[in-house]
């Protein structure tokens, strides 16, 4: 892989000028970014208790029972700009008409607040259903699945303006690891009616947002479901691509190779659920992870280093890719993590793991423009090259974006 | 499984007139099926030589080399109601402008005129290409696959009404296991459209042709292909499924599901290419068939009994499952068979495995009528019940079909 950075970084001459419009010739101004445009994210499930207050019901997978919000906090804002929220919706309405609006609500807001881009996971999905859904009658089932989109698209709109649109269409008409009231309207009605149905209720009630196809499956299947989609006329907005490596890293070549595949479709690349372990590796037989269940799985030394090199190389070739324009990493701790794997950056006291440094020596370090004393020359201009991204020269913004090559500033 | 051919059956209430249109009472006539509706097919790729004559050019796998047209056309004919043609393209057009349309024609022909339906394989598919198509700009290889299909397809109507139309379309835009020209149209064009170049051209040359999506790859990636060409709005005749079992029967459970989840498209299902090998099985982990090449592939003794044995259930299987309309075998003989693999029904001796007497004990014995005397009533009725098809009464045709209850033959 080479590591050309080319469309992702700008060069922007900056003229910077006084209060009073006049050149500011031949001084010293601090420059400084202040966010990437890449969208560098993470689930913020942690934050729902944390923020949000307890639920009366089980938490969903993702909820660190141990720490406290001041260390999730500081680890997550240090390093990621989007949120991911969870809407699961056995989660979101465990009894029919009872929904956790507010915690989620008072999450996004603070998370909004800080600066951070929040995305709902996923409108449409077969698993995680509520109990009360199975035995209805599929018409109904159709409705107020479409009832749900609309409701949690159009009253979120605004504060969450990203969302899965449908999850693992692939497998849902056929699957069969659980009973769940979306399974059999899918073999009813087809995968690419569901698509329709959740796409095209989105659309309707927020059509600013930005609505994702995803799918963990990135066989020829994926392909296949996509060329129908995009064929029958639905639009999306960008292809998700899951990449949980519970069973191992797969290694830049079959990234490239994956990506190449998916980015012929002309439309933005999200890696929305991207894991590395830093323990030993589920074993390769498992085809359901959600299968494999120990009752303990440690972080390890030597898996802590692997996992920091691996998250390094990861990043590094998806970040390369020209069509990628998010990665989400799917926990921050191993407190209340996915199946118990020890897939956080952080370990589930709270002390950070190799892979937190290491990505932020990526996203932090190598790929951002920490506050840098730069000189104008004669004329008040001064060149800054970066990632594309938001900036601030003297404490006044301006942005590196494609195609940007000059941007004025007055202090 | 449930041996219920219901679906298959019929009884019919035959009046029996005598020439002067009398009622025939009380007299013993001879009935006897001649053909069943089923189109219990195989190959029938070694007569091309023996009926066509030689080729310059090296065959396609499936050319019996050592046995003669009486042996192989007296097991043949003596089974099978449907022979598949090869038409691949490196095979049928070697040089450009040259193709192999006279022997194929004669082969039809000599098929046709024993009471055979001859069906076409394949007009569109990646494998066993001519290499004088490398290289050609993709528009010009896209203007030749055009006019391949429109001649053979018109070219062959009234002599050849069934084609595969294009095959394996899931993996033909990522084949990466032989350098041809298809491959990149289809990566350039994308999969539904490769199968409406393939249903349109074929479906405007000859109206009348039954046209089947066939694909090796049983997996949901062909549900998703199947739900994009259907929501695309092609019409297609039927779906078909190889199964080329070189690894082992996959049982009737496996086939079952499989035979559920793709009947309900509501279209017939064609079981286009069928193996069960009577030697060792091929290692599970080759992933392409082809690429298991060894120098000897005996049948064994073990091997004919295994595979008698497990043609019978699997022939039960799919006659059992109602949208099962044509089951087509992959070899009569092991005498040039695809792979060198022991996969025919006579050995390379031409003589009859156990597999071919146990096949014939199903589609000429269980599932037959072979001529019967039967006595008509008083009123000249005589109630005959069997698999639908075609049935003589003291040597006058009648039919079974569905839905018919009733017939009248006049002597």
């Amino acid at each position: 892989m080479a590591d050309d950075m080319r469309h992702r970084t700008g060069e922007v001459t900056l003229t910077v000028l006084t209060p009073d419009r006049q050149p500011l010739a031949d001084q010293v101004i601090t420059v400084a970014q202040q966010r990437h445009d890449f969208a560098f994210g993470n689930i913020g499930f942690d934050f729902v208790r944390l923020v949000g207050g307890p639920s009366d019901t089980a938490g969903v997978f993702g909820d660190a029972e141990h720490l406290g919000l001041d260390v999730l906090a500081d680890a997550w804002l240090g390093l990621f700009n989007t949120a991911t929220l969870p809407f699961y919706w056995g989660g979101y309405e465990p009894k029919r008409g009872e929904t956790d609006s507010r915690r989620l609500t008072a999450t996004a807001r603070w998370l909004a607040e800080r600066g951070v881009t929040v995305k709902g996971h996923p409108l449409v999905w077969h698993t995680v259903q509520p109990d009360w859904l199975l035995g209805l009658p599929l018409d109904e089932v159709e409705q107020l699945a479409r009832a749900r989109i609309r409701e949690l698209a159009g009253g979120f709109a605004g504060l969450i303006d990203v969302w899965d649109a449908i999850n693992e269409t692939v497998i849902m008409p056929v699957f069969a690891n659980g009973d769940n009231a979306i399974t059999p309207l899918a073999w009813a009605r087809g995968r690419i009616a569901m698509v329709r149905m959740a796409f095209e209720e989105a659309r309707a009630a927020n059509p600013s947002a930005t609505l994702v196809l995803n799918d963990f499956d990135l066989s020829t299947a994926y392909e296949c479901l996509i060329e129908g989609v995009l064929e029958a006329g639905i639009r999306i907005d960008a292809i998700g691509l899951q990449t949980h490596m519970h069973q191992g890293y797969r290694g830049e070549e079959y990234m490239q190779r994956t990506l190449d595949r998916f980015a012929r479709y002309g439309l933005p690349l999200h890696m929305t659920e991207t894991t590395l372990l830093s323990g030993h590796l589920m074993p390769p037989e498992i085809t359901d992870l959600n299968d494999y269940q120990i009752p303990s799985w440690p972080s390890t030394p030597e898996g802590e280093q692997r996992q920091a090199e691996e998250i390094v190389r990861h990043y590094r070739s998806l970040v390369g890719h020209p069509a990628v324009q998010s990665i989400n990493y799917w926990g921050i701790t191993d407190d209340g993590a996915w199946l118990g794997a020890p897939v956080g950056l952080l370990r589930a006291d709270g002390s950070r793991k190799p892979s937190y440094d290491a990505l932020a020596g990526l996203i932090k370090g190598e790929w951002w423009l920490p506050p840098t004393e730069m000189r104008t020359a004669a004329d008040g201009t001064v060149t800054v090259a970066g990632f594309h991204g938001d900036y601030t020269a003297g404490g006044v913004p301006f942005t590196i974006k494609p195609g940007r090559t000059s941007a004025t500033v007055v202090l």
